[in-house]
């Protein structure tokens, strides 16, 4: 079993009845959901209002974790922030859902501000596999479709993705990429771009294809704790 | 003085009278004719049909080499392929154009198949900048659009480029990695995907930035012979 | 069961008793020996006097293939090397061992010329862990020892490793990246610098580790075709 | 001219007569020397005494910046860290030396720890060359020795470099990858190695050379605002 922990802010779920339509349960729950259908994979959801349950430990025993946040980035205490950083520093799995972009884990991972361009006019999204052979990119056809999501458009401020993906085409004539892969310290970083409030984006086979095989891709061979040691000379350790 | 040679097979302008009518002086004249113009550059063309003029000479006077060809990959000699090959390891600049992506120096030098989905509707192409800060993308806006060119579709099967500067949208639904930037060796490589032979594309005055801009990304700091030494041991040399 | 084929040229083994000394089975015997030991690998194995038959049928059932050649590269037939170079852009994991760096598949799948500087003074070198939580560098320590090797030594003509795992310290003052993984296509490659054939290093516990190690982490996950083809317009499929 | 700004928290110097014995003008004053005599730098220095001049005006008009840190880190303002972090992703170029790998402005470039193993033994470090058609190393051998520098090894916890120009091996045993690039947004970022405040590092003329090569590379070719655009359809702008 993979131990995969779901962080949803769970802010507009309260605030926004059209949120709470989509998402009954919350995103989280919808997540939860089609993971633990999966039978693969043991689900903890933690949300802002129990946000500091994020202990050393919890992460310690947390294969991949999922984040989705959004009008409340900043209320995520740094503290917490610092300690996702580098648990996924010493190995566990990160994936940064939507506009997760621009959550303190994730921007505090790459080191770039992940600014994009962003209009939310509904438009059809057509996901484009760049990297067919990708683990992430199995059990999928050359491109999914989603009728309806927000559009973020390049230019998208991260460190060149060590293996690009999806790349999103929106009909209104922008692009992004929308699938990126990056390690740092022996930790793996996944960012998927599609996952809009207000659209069943999580309710899509293609997306909980694409979540699946991200969170296997992304759970951890070892966990190597940091450390900047002092080291003696060899032969005389 | 950058000392600029363009490769153009000049087959598609004798055989075909609309290209010659797009191009009467040849895609190699067409490009010679804009980088003369702007003064920093002395433009050498060769043609497929004196491909054998890229002697190792000529390649050691070079400074970028464009290169342009479709039909006619297979007729340039391996051994000329493997002298260019050479040269950008040693730091000549390359720079791949449209079709060129198939063409025997670039294959050699990406070590992929370089293969891409492609079709022929005359879409409009919408050339997003991906990366504002890069060399290659001063003098443009956000985007700048091209009325009609062949379609270029992911999955392009190229090693992660070190910069992407490019990503073009098409108006008929896919989405191209279109400005592709690389070391190899001490050279830089630099893959632009507009320019099919039947559209007025290098008459565009983005596309003249871009090559203007790209050409001066790509010439040398350094040239670096080619060497495998067989060293002695420190302090007995 | 993962698929292995070792390649050795095993063309050392017969001209220099030395060499069968320390190899009375050949490179690629020694290699097969721990792999089968393990488990977890079928091994096949094929030298120079049986290379073709490294058919595309005999690639398609090889997982990952080892590649050991030193003074007979150029009578590798220019097809094969073509073969092999295919298969791993379709998937199959490619390891190159030693003097594998200047082998026809490995310098057609890095583009560049592999070349190196290097000496035979039988130096002791000390191989360093770069990356603790790869899954190459699993069950090693800081660094690992090897009484006698051949100097290899920066700079060594290779596209920027997309992870650095292991770079290697000589006592006589030279230094080289030793274990550099790429992707190309939807293949996995790992070079791996200790293995000269005069010295017993095939049979050192950690390159076995190392080793197998690799094979593990280049297993296809799937295979995808090389194709280059011409679509239909969406919508009209 | 290039205009750049040196940071140096002038700690050391005012603490330890050895320090000051070797640097009486302050690590940066030296620095500064060097690149003034060379002609085309104009150079300020800023220490920790007045580390809030470093304003959003003055980073934009500084070209490059290099940060000399170490035993207070924690006194640099996390504000000016993060204005730092901005202008660079703007365009600044930055230069991070020897213990500057745990300043708060790189560390948050770089999105790890950039944790590593140190002993101050006063080892003779060789400088190599890994990069020989780099611009950075233009001007140098194939190394360079320093014959007294503080240790610093592998693992170095830091993302892949897009170029690894330098790595370093110790007479103790070790090695570092003592000179690596990064992009981050518009701004080119350099690590360089050597520099322990007790040994007259600054004053070595390779070092010089290389720090002069770092800085005319890391010059801005364009100054690129920060923003996160809540853009317009296209054709409703």
């Amino acid at each position: 079993m993979i131990r995969v922990t779901v962080y949803n802010e769970n802010v507009h779920e309260k605030l926004d009845p059209a949120v709470s339509a989509v998402y009954p349960e919350g995103i989280h729950g919808a997540i939860r959901s089609f993971l633990e259908a999966d039978g693969d994979f043991s689900v903890r959801t933690v949300t802002l209002d129990d946000v500091e349950s994020l202990t050393k430990e919890v992460l310690a025993e947390t294969d991949v974790l999922l984040w989705w946040g959004h009008i409340a980035h900043h209320k995520v205490p740094d503290e917490v922030a610092r300690r996702v950083q580098e648990a996924v520093l010493e190995g566990m799995g990160f994936i940064a859902l939507h506009s997760g972009h621009h959550s303190k884990p994730f921007r505090a991972l790459m080191g770039t501000s992940c600014n994009l361009s962003w209009r939310e006019d509904g438009d059809m999204e057509r996901v484009w596999v760049v990297k067919p052979g990708h683990p992430i990119a199995q059990g999928l056809g050359r491109y999914f479709e989603l009728p309806h999501d927000e559009t973020y458009a390049e230019p998208f401020d991260i460190p060149e993705p060590q293996a690009l993906v999806f790349a999103t085409w929106y009909e209104g004539g922008e692009l992004f990429r929308s699938g990126c892969c990056y390690t740092r310290g022996a930790g793996k970083i996944f960012y998927f771009q599609p996952g809009h409030e207000t659209f069943p984006i999580y309710y899509d086979a293609n997306v909980q294809t694409v979540l699946k095989n991200a969170v296997r891709w992304a759970a951890p061979t070892a966990r190597v704790p940091l450390d900047c040691p002092n080291i003696r000379k060899i032969g005389t350790e």
